[in-house]
């Protein structure tokens, strides 16, 4: 039996500010990344989302990213991994008074943005944030790029992890993302998207740009539910995958 | 055997900016409030005042505030009590994660600032802040001031509650804090604050401005490590209390 | 000939956060009153708007608010006279770099939300508003509700005041607003809504909820223009207006 | 008759938090960088920094910085040339506001931390803060690294520019600062490092570290005065520039 989880970034809103169509797309997902106040949402939007989370069935994840509101966690920031360590630790802290209100357990953590994509490729960083994890509660489980140094990182902290990849993104034959202005960065073609999936899922390798074929692990898919589109194509991803006998669980269910 | 907990706040500094003696203080102290980001303090500097306080063998509080770093929580603000609530949780929760990867439990929450004197007197405020605590961990021990409704919500919520004194402080007929700017409510004379609050904890009962005896729960004494002055104090109070057979104990230790 | 100006909040956009429908809104209002990065708004977000209000031939107006983005600058704070100056300053200047590097003057200010309506009550508070305002440019206008203390701070202050007036509220005797809890607060009615600002601004008066005819400036009216209906609204007032003989200009047109 | 400017870093306190020994700073220097609300400073201690300068006779100008209040604008971010544009001018904006309130010009513009060391090297970076100022006030001088991308970029875009030395760096053959982590970087020995300034100043040339030459114009020296030591240096060097008959005025005397 196949399996795999679905995860999204929600819990995006701050104040008077909406970003997303969580309610949506908490129907189809299995684990939900939820912002911890740095790069976006705040207590009243996380005390929503984990509730929201948990009506809907969903697995709740902490979602750190840099304290750059202004720029939504997506500039690169030179920060010590002392920093990265204690920002992480902060943010997973606070996001679990929430879950721990509502009965749930932090099922994971997936960094955010521009912290997910450095440490991707810079060991310290990446074990400043497995070594976050596994100081405040080594049952949580580390999400993190597939191939990347996070889930080295993750191993070397003795945390369960996963690898995440992207449906919709090309693959370079060392495994990692075809940077996003190279050609081939991006599969516009729904249906190839899909099936690309479904082979990582199944057989656990995808072609790269330059025609290799790489060996990835899929335990988990990022989705994105920011507009109707996207929500159509998690609609779709998800009845493909189920239909070619995959089954969607949150994360816990496959590490 | 009288008993009594010496509480201060610390881990106020932020970024470059230092606030507070808070290596010293931390000798003659038995519980620590420590601000969790959102008046005062950063997730390095709550590691390392949680950190100090362990190797001080000194219980650790959180010390949640208002969101206003610039008015360093001071300012009363009009919140809902649904975002005083999550403020709450929010704060508590991340300096969890900092007092969990330490090995120390969250022994209790003192509100800071404005939120501590709004929540005295208000309670929809004060409900909000007791049932945070509960909602996440009902074994934290809620602080606040003697007589006020932070200590009957408190017990509502179905918290342990602990009674804050002040030495240094007036108090009214009715058991609450002569307002700042009236005559009384200031001590300076040294000999007569600690002698008050010797009769606080001993006698459980204080002199009014107002020339009535007053009864008081004395489970902790506020002092603080700001400046030379301030920590000689606290050292002539920790003395002299010892001297008068009242031990100095975290507040888990009494209530 | 009749004049009034139609304004609106503007560039309260934050970040990856958007709101409002701002290049809709400046086809049909005179002036704008742009946030100034305290409770909304961001460098950037003010170049932008400052941009578009000039192209589309609308004065540029300050819109400064509490420092509380999560709170979206709504709350009450309680701040000190000399902080509410400064912060006026700040954000005033701030947005002055936008003004002046297109070329426009920077035509009024304007408080908001909760500044707005303490300040309208508290004369202190007004004052320090208008203060700041008239310490760093004279030329620039007051906008501040009708018979509130802020016009009278204004006068005062030497500025040239703007009575700024609401469509859909309803007015006391007294001439200040009917509180949102109240009944009679809200003008339901789209069309009487109208035909009261037509009178506002032709003869000068409002019928109070209780009956009584009050005398009122009507320099501008506050449009707003964050969702489809608003908008309509805002069409169909400029146009009543229009055809009754009122010519829509901003601010410098008028007082 | 030689000229130098000596230029210190003001303003920098936030809220509760103080840094710096203002006032004393100010009895020595001739002009000042104040901080904008970014990385330090607030509106209370603009206003206050402003007036103090006015006081002791200081120039001031605005020393923007990266919104990084926790990193003190010392992090490198990862910002585009038109966010750094709008932020620059947001914040020399804000500033201006208190120097128009005291009857001031806004004398110059000095980047800050991160942004200024970024900047030293990055063209397009470099290019958006000169532009920023021009399109405001070209009136406003550049204060950037002597020798660096600062400097060029201020005069493409027609500003008067100002070459900022430091007393207590090695210098690189071409002109730029040796690296914190490498050897000779720091100038440990007090007398060394003020001759070397005096010949900057009058000679226009350092001996670089690795024995050549440099030219170098010395419009302004970097001076601190966060600590006694750091004050006695300024005492110091400004005595010995004087003995030397080097005149100490500010930038608008120079260039």
């Amino acid at each position: 039996m196949y399996k795999v989880d679905l995860n999204s970034d929600l819990g995006e809103s701050f104040g008077a500010y909406t970003i997303g169509m969580d309610a949506e797309i908490l129907k189809f997902v299995s684990s939900a990344n939820v912002a911890c106040g740095y790069h976006a949402g705040d207590p009243l939007v996380m005390e929503d989302t984990v509730r929201l989370a948990k009506e809907a069935g969903v697995a709740v994840g902490a979602h750190p990213g840099f304290p750059d509101l202004m720029g939504f966690g997506r500039r690169n920031m030179v920060c010590t991994p002392r920093e990265a360590k204690a920002y992480v630790k902060y943010q997973l802290g606070a996001l679990t008074a929430f879950t721990k209100a509502c009965g749930l357990p932090l099922q994971h953590v997936k960094a955010h943005g521009a912290l997910y994509n450095m440490a991707a490729k810079d060991m310290a960083l990446a074990a400043a944030i497995a070594e976050a994890i596994a100081e405040v509660d080594d049952r949580i489980i580390l999400l993190g790029l597939a191939n990347s140094l996070m889930i080295k990182a993750g191993k070397e902290a003795g945390l369960r992890v996963a690898s995440e990849v992207f449906a919709d993104r090309g693959y370079q034959a060392d495994g990692s993302l075809v940077p996003r202005k190279n050609p081939g960065a991006i599969i516009h073609d729904t249906d190839e998207a899909i099936a690309r999936t479904i082979r990582m899922v199944k057989e656990g390798c995808v072609t790269a740009v330059t025609g290799e074929t790489v060996p990835l692990s899929a335990d988990s898919i990022c989705v994105h539910g920011d507009n109707p589109s996207a929500l159509a194509f998690v609609k779709n991803i998800r009845a493909r995958l189920q239909a070619e006998g995959v089954e969607i669980v949150p994360l816990s269910g496959i590490v």
